[in-house]
């Protein structure tokens, strides 16, 4: 049966190839945070859905992938990371300096139909600061969302950060009257994609016009002191053409207090790349006020990001040759004379404890299939392994030239230090 | 409410600290199967459960972590990656050359009640050669598997490979007239953990005695051709002492058809550490006959082989040493001239451009609460920037010494090149 192939809907089998594309986008991210100074924490993959139902206000919920465990428990595969990290946060803050600075690399799950960047399971990257109330904790996570996509290979042709601050429209709400924050923003969070006159319509009820919504937003008299504090800030560190200030982004979800921000690829074509911002009231919703800290943390999944790899030329370049390093092994042995078996499983074992990644031919197998063996691996060098033991020949799979390695000299030094240098003419 | 600061039963949560066990175990064996020329594949978390209640035979199904999907699926959070494996491997095997040589890390789960070294969730490292009937191909991965113990700073004298072929038990129970191999077997699997009364008892039926048992096992004439050759095959590796053919062990799962091992710490004090085999007709079963591979493969959890470490002096101290380069940051920037902050922002900025790991107060903080905070992140330097600056002081934490960096010289060249060094007197 064809269908026992195949993963369940909205899953995803990855197979070496594709494998290599989490494992590159995994890298990038822990190799940013580590930079920042973050990190790791893993959280576990089931939660009770308490958990996320407090947090979200039930706007995830219909997504929530959802069930009963044998225990009788109303529980989800975690939508997102950020409700299990404010509950380990709370839980062990106590034995670490503040601010936390922590990351994670995990994966999630939402019960929605499957199409295109929209997955029941995918990765996703979360990075996030608690115990600092200041900007400059915002301003520490937004340089850090451009230096991931810096690391990706994408420059500010590419993408933008967009910059807002919910309490700009706390100010404004209460200025004007408007009861319902919440309700409002929502208006607002479509402004760029509902037609004007579903706009016009939805914010009458508010006793505001669009035109009014719309100038708001264009006046940067109304940059809060906190966005003119993270502009300054990245100003500093020499990123601010990565960021625009743009309140019409408040962020989807009810929980955010502060100042919001999200990646967009330049040509807008795509979902947003990533988002994030400030949730000072989450710690302490979750425990009921036993616990209470700051925070401010962002997101990026592993789908949208792919696309725009995919559509950008300098980061699809930088994937590949990345790509081209990982072959699965350094040397392939070529054992010309099956009477020598014994010495290359001991070799293989001498080159691999030196730190050198090693294939062989499990069985005999004729010279030139081993050649090509070989060459599929992707493996730099072929080691001969023949009559002439202890006498090797290496050979430079890809310029085609071999030396000889001579009984006297170490092969895992000799490979280690070619290992070293690009391929170059030998001497033969 | 404390209730909702814990996970869920059998659930764990990885703050820093405990993610760093997590990640040296990981790096251990992705180091290892790299070196092998074995690559990462990924399967899915959710699975239906058909595909893993066919592949156990219903063994497993207690355990099963099963529930019914929003879409009335009946689904698993799987309990092994085997399953999965075979199902991805029979699906794109033509895309590869053969044989595979595939691992993965992954996180898997069992509902039963959570005790010690058994959890919900839990980690696990599989590796399997796939379309290579040899037993060279289990004596590499035999190999391979003990190579992850040496990488852990294990040595012989800690544990034990114990080997082992279902076929000299096949041929035992043809010669003896027993029709039912399987039910054999489990009393076999239990021959050094059951009492005696009870052995005899339960061999009774199939016409052997338990010293018959016994002294079948101890024969060495009793090694199978696939013993003799996994043995000759590991001795010229150099790995003959890690490894004792017992044919005692004959692991509980079913869908084993040949070679067995199991790895076990010397004293015995715990379950098995990793353990694997030969299945060569389960890819053929999921897929109907669909497909058919010849495959072997082992796998290692995370919590017993944690125990293992912490109960092993010279691996503990390997995982402490690993634990100590794993600070945070490199650089802990001191901000001396809080006049000079956009001018700090700046130099993070350009030392973790050229990869350098810097963390450094977000706001204005007293300078010996900076060097504090410095010491808490384990960096190895605070650079100090104060109203001196564009001139440097590099301060080496652990030795309290410094140095200046003046301003014709590039900090991200200075300590690149400290870095590379082990620390020692300076020159202030």
């Amino acid at each position: 049966m064809a269908s026992s192939f195949q993963p369940l809907p909205g899953f995803r089998d990855f197979a070496p190839r594709e494998r290599l594309l989490s494992r590159y986008l995994f890298e990038a991210w822990a190799a940013v945070a580590g930079r920042y100074g973050f990190s790791e924490f893993e959280a576990p993959i089931v939660e009770s859905a308490e958990l996320y139902l407090k947090k979200s206000g039930g706007e995830l919920s219909t997504q929530l992938f959802r069930f009963e465990d044998q225990g009788g428990r109303d529980v989800v595969l975690r939508p997102e990371l950020t409700a299990s990290l404010a509950r380990i946060a709370a839980a062990q803050q106590r034995d670490y300096p503040k601010p936390l600075k922590w990351f994670e690399i995990g994966r999630c799950f939402r019960y929605e139909k499957p199409q295109r960047g929209r997955l029941r399971e995918f990765y996703q990257f979360n990075a996030d600061i608690l115990g600092e109330p200041s900007p400059a904790a915002d301003a520490e996570l937004v340089a850090l969302a451009i230096d991931v996509m810096r690391e990706l290979g994408f420059s500010d042709a590419d993408f933008t950060v967009r910059l807002s601050d919910r309490e700009v429209w706390r100010q404004f709400a209460a200025d004007r009257g408007i009861d319902d924050l919440d309700a409002f923003l929502q208006v607002v969070d479509k402004i760029e994609r509902d037609p004007e006159e579903r706009l016009t319509a939805r914010l009458e009820p508010f006793g505001v016009t669009l035109d009014g919504v719309r100038s708001f937003i264009a006046d940067d008299a109304n940059r809060s002191p906190n966005l003119v504090a993270i502009m300054d800030d990245l100003e500093a560190r020499g990123l601010g053409a990565f960021v625009n200030v743009d309140l019409s982004v408040v962020r989807g979800l009810a929980y955010y207090t502060g100042v919001v921000f999200e990646v967009f690829d330049s040509r807008k074509a795509l979902r947003s790349v990533a988002g994030g911002g400030r949730y000072d009231s989450l710690v302490s919703l979750l425990t009921d006020g036993g616990s209470d800290l700051p925070a401010t943390g962002y997101a990026m999944g592993d789908c949208v990001i792919a696309e725009l790899i995919n559509d950008t030329p300098q980061a699809l370049l930088r994937l590949q040759a990345w790509q081209q390093r990982q072959a699965a092994c350094d040397v392939f042995l070529v054992i010309a004379d099956e009477a020598r078996r014994p010495d290359a499983l001991a070799l293989a074992a001498r080159l691999r404890d030196g730190g050198i990644a090693v294939d062989f031919p499990l069985t005999p197998t004729k010279i030139n299939k081993q050649f090509k063996a070989a060459d599929q691996s992707l493996a730099r060098f072929a080691l001969v392994v023949g009559s002439e033991y202890p006498e090797l020949k290496l050979k430079i799979l890809a310029a085609r030239t071999e030396e000889a390695i001579y009984p006297n000299a170490d092969p895992v030094e000799v490979i280690r230090d070619r290992l070293a240098r690009p391929d170059g003419p030998l001497i033969a």
